[in-house]
């Protein structure tokens, strides 16, 4: 399918007509996306936006990591460039809307300025980024990373994918890597703009349109191993137990009550577990579990996760069991611009749009230039908080307010 | 192997011999025992028994259900008949002494007193009962059960093992069930008396060589689902979650420190746990777990359950999840016989053995017998409480210990 199709014949396409389309990239059976870095899909959805963006008028380029730009040169300031958009990729039969949604409102909002004020004062690009999920390769933020400095495609890490393909090979068989286009690294980003689906149910309980994000949290994950001793359920006494199961279920119910007791932003998961040898009528060995935690505060985080532990090994102790914790995330959380968040408040209450603050308790491309220079993150709402999923699903009505809000403030930082 | 071989010539076997001899019949790679009813294995062994049994001088016979005897009638009463025995059968990769302790040393017992005070006033039967742990096929007790009229081989439950063979084929052709034996149904059984090992710690921690079983406990089994929401963990404040994983630990949690708090006898135990999606950052949809109480008191064992479930029912409304339970098992408890445990105290006395009153948490032929005889389970240690497993372990002094205690007792019964 091609932007040119049917669907986007005639009128301008409404939002929600181009992410149907964009979702024709990578389509699966359950109606939902996947498109992983440098796939055919993801190849694919990547020229049909860089077609979309000529059309709109915009003077698309690939940088060499495979990011995607429309640039509308600035009339006045022509160096600064103002970067609004989200990532192209998706996780295995993921939704629609993540990602996609920040990329088709940063064009309908361009063309939309284009058509009524003419070419902006300051530099605009729109940017498709080619990899946040981490879906394919065990890294996140590709994309964005390698725009800001964080990753740099010429010391490639030896990933590889479910199949064993490496990155840089995969990289380089989409045509990137390999020099022909502009190095992905810039020093010429003023500000970052992300619009982006909630992923949690926040603003579906409080009504409100558009959530304005101060923070992105940071996050800890750990796996938490309890051994025990595998013994007969009938025989073994209560007091004489080594009971892996009954020792790690204390511990997740005491997580989640402290996380419940210490702040609303708090959250704290265990979302996988393993026993062994899982048979009824046997005491469990060992039980394995996931704690993730996430705050955006980084010494309440640090704090919270270093009493649970302690009192994690309290209760093994009286448990009689042994327990042993391994930590493989550790990010920290990133306060977003505060002049920008006023700006879009503002922009807000002039439409007439209603609208929270909050944080965001996902990683997303705007923590990584969160560091790098003034970004701003705002999410639509998600109906049931429902993400990475082909259920995943935002109304019309709220993909619009987004848009518009995201308009009005391009339009005073571009225009004014 | 053959009970004529090297191990059994000449001097009369010990119990620890007796024992790797009969393990020598399906014998696995981990020198565990796997001998599943109406096996090659099972049958090379109940041959091999009736051998042992006819040169020590009993009477071998089989009835139709390939339960397995070997008789001393008795010099002044013929009819009324001791029993002494327990089962041939084991689960799979299980060890050496469980069942298959009861059965040698009851032969032990018997052809001991032969030797010392030649044959009895009342006759006494050893038994190699031919299946109590359901491992081949989903039902237990098949030997005592057709014995005590509970099972009735001429109406064979339409049971499978995992083969997909037939109860009644697999017992055809081990050449059972076709009249070719005496009917299994008897009515002349005065008492039943079994040796077996413990599969608990509490010997082993109490020091005590013998445990004289007063009852057997009753046994409750249920799967207990847990249907929350799958969302996402960063993104779902602790207050809008329906955590199915969170809401199965407070159960588990609070059934352990219940349990703990009733009564020491009793045991609860969550041994099975499957969580869904069960990946680290999703909020579990579903959390299923086994539940499995018992306890030897029929009214503690009902209230325990009840009031259980209806504090699971609070745990999930509190937690915004719903619950469902199904009950799979539902044993009673079964008192044993207290002039027999009487008896068996005296002669623990008498030859210093030391001893303790103790309840089955286990289900044993011995219950079976219970509801239908006079029947007294008698326990010796198991090496940290370790049963079906090739790690399954009584030291000698134990073994005979038991060995000793039960010739006494039949002495007792069958001589004076």
């Amino acid at each position: 399918m091609s932007f040119s199709s049917d669907t986007l014949r005639g009128d301008k396409p409404q939002l929600d007509q181009l992410l149907s389309w964009l979702a024709s990239y990578g389509k699966t059976k359950d109606n939902g996306v996947t498109r992983l870095l440098y796939s055919k899909e993801w190849q694919d959805a990547q020229l049909a936006l860089y077609e979309l963006m000529e059309s709109y008028g915009l003077k698309a380029y690939f940088d060499d990591a495979g990011n995607l730009f429309g640039r509308i040169e600035g009339t006045e300031d022509s160096q600064a460039t103002i970067l609004t958009g989200s990532h192209v990729d998706s996780v295995v039969n993921g939704g629609r809307f993540d990602g996609a949604f920040g990329i088709v409102a940063s064009l309908q909002a361009v063309s939309q300025l284009l058509s009524d004020h003419g070419p902006p004062k300051k530099t605009i690009e729109v940017v498709s980024l080619c990899e946040e999920e981490g879906s394919r390769f065990p890294l996140t933020f590709w994309g964005s990373g390698n725009i800001t400095g964080v990753h740099d495609l010429k010391k490639t890490p030896p990933v590889r994918d479910a199949e064993g393909v490496g990155l840089e090979a995969a990289m380089h068989e989409a045509g990137f890597g390999k020099r022909m286009h502009p190095d992905p690294y810039r020093n010429d980003i003023t500000c970052f703009l992300e619009l982006h689906i909630e992923q949690g149910n926040v603003l579906e309980r409080s009504g409100n349109s558009i959530g304005l994000v101060t923070d992105i949290v940071g996050q800890k994950r750990y796996t938490v191993t309890i051994k025990g001793a595998s013994n007969h359920a009938g025989t073994t006494p209560m007091q004489n137990r080594e009971d892996a199961l009954a020792a790690a279920s204390e511990c997740i119910y005491y997580m989640t009550k402290e996380a419940k007791k210490t702040d609303p932003h708090l959250v704290a998961t265990a979302g996988k577990m393993s026993v062994k040898p899982n048979v009824p009528n046997v005491i469990a060995e060992s039980a394995e579990f996931t704690v993730d935690i996430r705050h955006h505060n980084e010494d309440l985080l640090e704090k919270f996760s270093h009493d649970l532990f302690a009192a994690f090994e309290r209760i093994s102790n009286q448990s009689e069991v042994k327990m042993a914790v391994s930590q493989w995330t550790n990010v920290k959380p990133v306060p977003l611009n505060a002049d920008l968040k006023k700006l879009f408040a503002e922009e807000a209450d002039a439409l007439n749009i209603s609208y929270q603050e909050m944080t965001s308790g996902a990683g997303h491309d705007s923590q990584v230039f969160g560091t790098y220079c003034p970004t701003m993150l705002v999410f639509v709402p998600s109906h049931k908080g429902i993400s990475h999923s082909p259920l995943e699903w935002t109304n019309n009505e709220d993909l619009t307010s987004g848009c518009k809000l995201l308009t009005s403030a391009l339009y005073q930082l571009a225009y004014e």
